[in-house]
C-alpha cells in the first residue's frame, strides 16, 4: 500500500502543495521517498488524492496532487465527542481510537475528577499533541476526513456550549452503573438517529454527581451501558462503537 | 471498594475456601491483607460473596465467605470470541477487553496470518498468561462471571468445532472492508438476538482469503463494519460493543 499523508492544502488534480513540517519529516526522514515516488494524500476534508512526491527540500516537501481517489465513508451521524481527561496517556489512547471511530470533533473536558487542570494542559500543549495523534490516526486507518481536536474546556464551559448551540444536540451522557437515578440502558435511549450528536465520556471514577446532576439540568440524556466497569480508555471506543451499532451506523 | 478476589471453590455463606496461589500472593504480599480483613470474592460461576480474610499462611490463603453480595448483570448472548491470535501483546489487551465486555469464552485461533504457531504458543504457556489476565480483568471490572479461555485451536479445527456445535451459532465473521463479496454491514446483518453466538475476529492485516471462503463455506455470516480500519488489538472491543448494541444489549 501506498504511504498516506495529510495535505491539508490539497483541493484537486494538478495542485502543486507542501506538506506540513510533521508529515515532510515523516516523508523525507522516516521513509525515504524521493521526487517521483507514488504515494497518496488525504485533506482532512473528505477528499484523498494518488499523488507523487515533487521536490524534497531541506525544509519543504512539495506534492504533485494527481487524480481523485475513492475516500473512506465517513458515518451520517456527525458525532463529537466530548472526552473528559484522563490520566497518564490514557488521552492518547482514546483519541487515537476516536478517530478510527470516526468522530466529527473531539472537545477534551476537565471534569472534577480529571487529575490535571486547564493550565498544566496548555503549557503541555497537550492540544497539538492530540492534534499529531490525530492526524496519525488518520493516516493509518485510512479516513480521509481529520477531526477537529478542540482545545480543552472545563466542564461549565462545556455545558454554556451545548445551551448556546455551539455543540450539537441529542447530547448523550455515558454514567457509571448506579451513578444516576434516571440513566437509561442504550436499547432504552429512543432517540432516532440523528445527523449530530454530542457524546460525553467520563474519567477515571466517573463523572462527580454535581456534573450528572448539572448535565441532566442542560437536558442531556443520561446513558449506563450494561456492563461491568470499563477501562477509562477502553471507554470511547466502546461507547462510540456501541452508539454507532445502536443507531444502524455499522 | 473492598478488595476483590477469585475463589473458585466459594459456593456458599460459611465455605471456608483457599484461594488460588496467585489470588493468595495478591491479597497477602501485594495488598498486605490480614486475618478479619473484609474482602469480596466471586466463584468466576456468577456469585459473589461478601468474605473476610481467615488465615494468611505461608503457602495458602484462607477466606471465610460471608453473604451473597449482588453480582454484575451479564449479557443475554452467551457470546464466544473466535480471536486470531495477534502480535506482540495484542492477544494480551483484546482478552482483557473482552472479559469487560462479557464474552462468555474466548478461543484464540491460528489464522494464516497469525505470525505465531500452535507450538509457540504451548510452548510459551500463552494460555495460562491468557487465564492470568482473564481473572485480573474480571476483578478489576467487576464480573463475577470468568470466562473460559481455552486451548488455542488452528483455523480448521473451528471450523470443525462450528461443523460439530462444539462452537455456537450463529457464528459471524468480521472481515476487513473488500475482503469478501457478501459481507453485508453489521446493520444488515438479519440475525434476531441469539441465545448464544460465535464471533470471529482476524488477526492484523486480516482473514486470509482461503479462510474467509472456508468460513462462508461453514455457514459463517461475513460481516464487514462501516469504519476505517481499526486497529487489531482494539478490534475485539469494537466488535462486542457494536454487536451487544446491535441486539440490543447495551
Amino acid at each position: 500500500m501506498k504511504a498516506r499523508f495529510y495535505a491539508p492544502d490539497a483541493h484537486a488534480p494538478g495542485d502543486l502543495v507542501v506538506l506540513p513540517a510533521d508529515e515532510a519529516a515523516h516523508l523525507s526522514r522516516v521513509l525515504r521517498l524521493v521526487p517521483g515516488d507514488p504515494v497518496r494524500v488525504f485533506n482532512g476534508r473528505g477528499q484523498e488524492f494518488d499523488a507523487r512526491v515533487a521536490q524534497v527540500g531541506r525544509r519543504d516537501v512539495q506534492i504533485a496532487v494527481g487524480r481523485a481517489a475513492p475516500a473512506a465513508a465517513e458515518p451520517r451521524v456527525a458525532v463529537t465527542l466530548a472526552l473528559a481527561v484522563l490520566k497518564a496517556d490514557g488521552t492518547d489512547a482514546a483519541v487515537r481510537d476516536a478517530v478510527m471511530l470516526g468522530v466529527a470533533a473531539i472537545q477534551p473536558v476537565v471534569s472534577h475528577r480529571s487529575e490535571v487542570g486547564l493550565a498544566t494542559l496548555e503549557r503541555g500543549r497537550r492540544r497539538v499533541r492530540w492534534e499529531r495523534i490525530a492526524i496519525a490516526s488518520a493516516k493509518q486507518c485510512g479516513r480521509a476526513t481529520m477531526p477537529d481536536v478542540r482545545a480543552p474546556r472545563r466542564f461549565e464551559a462545556l455545558l454554556e456550549d451545548l445551551a448556546e448551540a455551539r455543540l450539537p444536540r441529542p447530547a448523550v451522557m455515558f454514567v457509571e452503573p448506579g451513578a444516576a437515578a434516571h440513566a437509561v440502558s442504550l436499547a432504552g435511549l429512543d432517540v432516532p438517529r440523528p445527523a449530530a450528536a454530542t457524546v460525553l465520556v467520563g474519567p477515571e471514577g466517573g463523572w462527580a454527581p454535581g456534573e450528572i446532576a448539572r448535565a441532566e439540568a442542560a437536558a442531556c440524556r443520561l446513558v449506563t451501558l450494561r456492563l461491568p466497569t470499563i477501562r477509562a480508555a477502553a471507554m470511547p471506543a466502546v461507547v462510540l462503537a456501541a452508539v454507532l451499532a445502536a443507531w444502524g451506523e455499522l
